[in-house]
């Protein structure tokens, strides 16, 4: 006999620490799953606090209002099934929790018992793993009853893991699989789910239901992106991309289940996904700090541009303000192209110049304690200067004032601490410059012509500090050596296996390690890959590793 | 019958990734012992890697090159039992590890069972916990045999954890606890040790060997003050504070063991012990960062003349440079203050009045965009401009900039990104406002006369950004109830039971949650609470929690 299951699933934007919004936000789509009939509602991980809380967990307050408010929520719960991500204190043990409510009760807590800590993950330092895996009998308003093997995010990734929560559950014998997921974004990780997931349903001959948060929080990005997929492994929904969703899905049961069409992955290129990832990234971290406007600096080169066209498109171009900052040793054409930029993106667009500002510093340290700046000291008092007036915007207008740099030069340690780094949000922090330059050819496609001018993408990149300069690296080179030394976490030896010149190798690994004291002093930066720079990259400044010293 | 053991407690100074350099410092220290002719060799928690290595763990070059390390050092050690902190490698697995070595051999690898994961710990995410707890049965070269009970630093701190490594090993019988520490200082740190070493002993009655790291990393402080006690619970050695020493100690056995006088704990009064964990602090940074001066600016007010003073005790007054940045707001009697302090401290002084910058940065924007900056922006700028000036000194100079706030202001926002906040080392970033002034009169007690001008310890604290500004606070309410929440997580019901006003409470709290952005773009500072600011404290930025707003 066939039967159907009709499933919520809520693909919803939580915000960390507003137990509130996020209780109001989950009883308007509970009444939405009332009003249609659904059998189950199944939320994100952490919904009702948002993802991660980080050490809000530590404040005894937090947890009792996060068991307030999930009491209070299980009171307005009918016949239908909801399932939220929670924090379940019992005793003096803190849980990774998703409580499943019925009838105006808290039926059963399920504990997370994988519980990640590495790469931005920290889940040790603030829970118990669940040991208690059983399957979970509901009754349906229908009457029917059902097993659910509900499980939380870091579950079902258990290769490599003794400790295999799907299937304890699995072989307990479960009607249905669900997880309820926080899983940021990096590219191409939905692929890597539906892969995990597969397997399970592939071994169980089970349906899936998968539903992953979506929205900004901090570093991280979660791209929705949630799936459910039936007992024969075929796709049944596959939840909209960076985007809030609230789908109801039908799932057949019985041996001859009828799925209607299979729903296939959309085929992003990688320069969309990217893109589509920081304008949420942006998006929601203006919104969630409670920012509208936005402010940069606007140098004619390429990051600035995609960095401005990011913003555009994630705040409107009414809430950017693009700054040049012409110095002696700009050219004609950086300032044209700032210029051509921002109008071609309809932004508020000044020029500041900062000549009589070098000038008055040179006059001032000359006076004071005869001595001129020259060299590097010269070169950073300009990015800092700039970094100054662009703190005064920031101030003077209350915008969130956005750095520019990409993650290569900033591996590199080639940008100025309280010049071109300040800021409140590193957009493209996570992007090589080889990915700076896909986005920028990615707009232009998508605006049908060239908003980011040719010239912005033909020329040379250059600081413009001081004058013919040119940045002193070939980024063709470069940017994939970055990427694998710091994403693919190889090593020099690795490294030259593949190819790479040894002397740039041992170069780039020296600067690296040699920046890092900057980095630690970098705005958050969205995280659009396996290993960005920030939360998730934990290297001591004071580091004397050197492998290539250590001969035996 | 009695016997003695002689045992050399190496209590020296690792620096972080310096596989080479730790190698040849324990080899020296192994050399000394052989000569000694000591039984015994104990060095602290992963000593040949330095602590905490942090995500260098992750890099399997590091983990190899720390393999060779051991296994080259084993090939130096005769009759002596050498035990020495380590990374191990078996098979997939790694542990925070101890190798036992004797005759050119490692005998045995003892795992760290107990992983702290809290604060300023990560060790779950590099980590596997040992669970393999024996007694090691050595022969030195007397021919006695010895069964030690060897664990690692967090092994002896199990209150609350149902596995407890000392207990293991005792109730499977051992002649002497030794226990191979990394164990970050914070005030008073050593009595807690005491405490939990001597329940130990006085549960088993057998001698007990604590040795524990010394020196700077990053925002660490490791202070020494290795233990010995003997089996019946009388200190037979407490090591020096914040110094390297190898010391070697005879333990007698047997039942009349007679000990020689009983040692005590130094009685340092908390001004005293802060103000050498910091000078500790400030020396290593710079000496493992390759730095030999400092730059700070001077206010003449508490909070830069503190941290001159810890500077130049770190580092010798001819490589301490202040820079007194007078405004049309500074008083006459802050410029004096900031050059009698310089004079006292006998560094050199630099005074680079800021007004005719000031006066540049609104023409330009005057002429640019028509605007003069006031308020906030204006008082910002003026910090930037600081900000600016210093960090000219440190790249001209090849100095590194010292910042100057305090835990309290820190804390609350009160403080300039890019302004005053701009530097490589937030010396007293994890002091409250009162024990700035403690370590004040500390300082001014330890010189015998008022080096910290008595002007500068008894006027009104201001920033000087307008005219007649004072601080807006009364630190002597506002300093302990930062503290409470900061140091001891107090929430704000029990910040009220104890008795604050309310109204300040909530906005201590708010002014807290609301400047995380700042904190997060600070550079380390060195910690000496339990608490302090930076990777042991990891709030969301994106964080709308506020417990007074649930009512419920």
């Amino acid at each position: 006999m066939n039967q159907n299951l009709r499933v919520l699933v809520a693909q919803a934007n939580a915000t960390v620490g507003a137990l509130k919004l996020n209780y109001e936000k989950a009883i308007s789509i509970i009444q939405k799953g009332h009003k249609e009939n659904v059998d189950i509602i199944v939320f994100p991980e952490l919904f009702l606090t948002g993802y991660p809380p980080q050490d809000l967990i530590l404040d005894q307050h937090f947890i009792k209002d996060n068991t307030k408010y999930v009491e209070k929520l299980a009171r307005e719960v009918s016949q239908t099934i909801v399932i939220i991500g929670a924090i379940h204190r019992d005793k003096d043990d803190t849980y990774n929790a998703a409580a499943v409510i019925q009838n105006g009760a808290i039926i059963k807590w399920i504990h997370k018992s994988l519980l990640p800590t590495y790469d931005v993950f920290d889940e040790w330092r603030y829970f118990k793993p669940g040991r208690d895996n059983e399957p979970v009998e509901v009754s349906l308003r229908s009457g029917k009853t059902l097993k659910l093997g509900i499980h939380i995010c870091e579950d079902l990734w258990d290769k490599g893991m003794d400790y295999k929560v799907c299937d304890i559950l699995g072989d307990k014998g479960v009607d249905l699989f669900i997880n309820l997921s926080a899983s940021p974004f990096h590219y191409r990780k939905q692929y890597e789910r539906g892969e995990l997931l597969l397997a399970k349903v592939n071994k169980y001959k089970k349906p899936y239901v998968y539903v992953n948060l979506v929205g900004g929080q901090d570093e991280l990005v979660f791209d929705g992106e949630s799936l459910i997929a039936d007992g024969r492994g075929r796709w049944l929904h596959i939840g909209s991309k960076f985007k809030e969703e609230l789908a109801i899905v039908n799932i057949a049961f019985g041996d001859k289940a009828e799925t209607s069409e299979e729903k296939k992955f959309p085929g992003f290129p990688m320069e969309r996904e990217l893109f589509e990832a920081l304008v949420l990234g942006v998006r929601d971290y203006f919104y969630k700090t409670g920012h509208r406007d936005a402010v940069l600096g606007l140098s004619g080169g390429i990051d600035s541009a995609v960095t401005a066209a990011i913003a555009v498109e994630a705040l409107g171009n009414e809430h950017v303000t693009g700054v040049a900052m012409p110095s002696q040793y700009s050219s004609d054409h950086s300032v044209n192209d700032a210029e051509l930029l921002a109008k071609n993106l309809g932004i508020r667009y000044e020029k500041v110049p900062i000549n009589d500002l070098i000038e008055a510093f040179q006059n001032n340290f000359n006076n004071s304690i005869d001595e001129k700046l020259s060299g590097i000291a010269e070169e950073n008092l300009q990015a800092r200067i700039r970094g100054n007036i662009l703190m005064s915007f920031s101030n003077k207008d209350g915008s969130l004032l956005l750095t520019t740099g990409n993650k290569t030069e900033i591996a590199l340690g080639y940008c100025t601490l309280y010049g071109d780094m300040s800021g409140g949000l590193a957009v493209i922090s996570d992007l090589g410059k080889k990915e700076v330059y896909a986005i920028a050819s990615h707009f232009n496609m998508l605006k049908g012509y060239d908003v980011i001018p040719e010239n912005t993408i033909t020329k040379a990149p250059s600081a413009e500090l001081r004058f013919d300069q040119v940045d002193p690296f070939d980024y063709d080179i470069i940017s994939p050596i970055v990427n694998d030394i710091i994403e693919r976490q190889l090593g020099v030896e690795q490294l030259i296996a593949k190819g790479y010149p040894q002397d740039i190798v041992h170069d780039m690994v020296n600067k690296i390690r040699n920046s890092e004291y900057k980095r630690q002093q970098m705005p958050p930066g969205i995280r659009v890959t396996q290993k960005a720079f920030g939360m998730g990259r934990r290297m001591p400044i004071v580091n004397h590793y050197s492998h290539n010293e250590h001969k035996f």
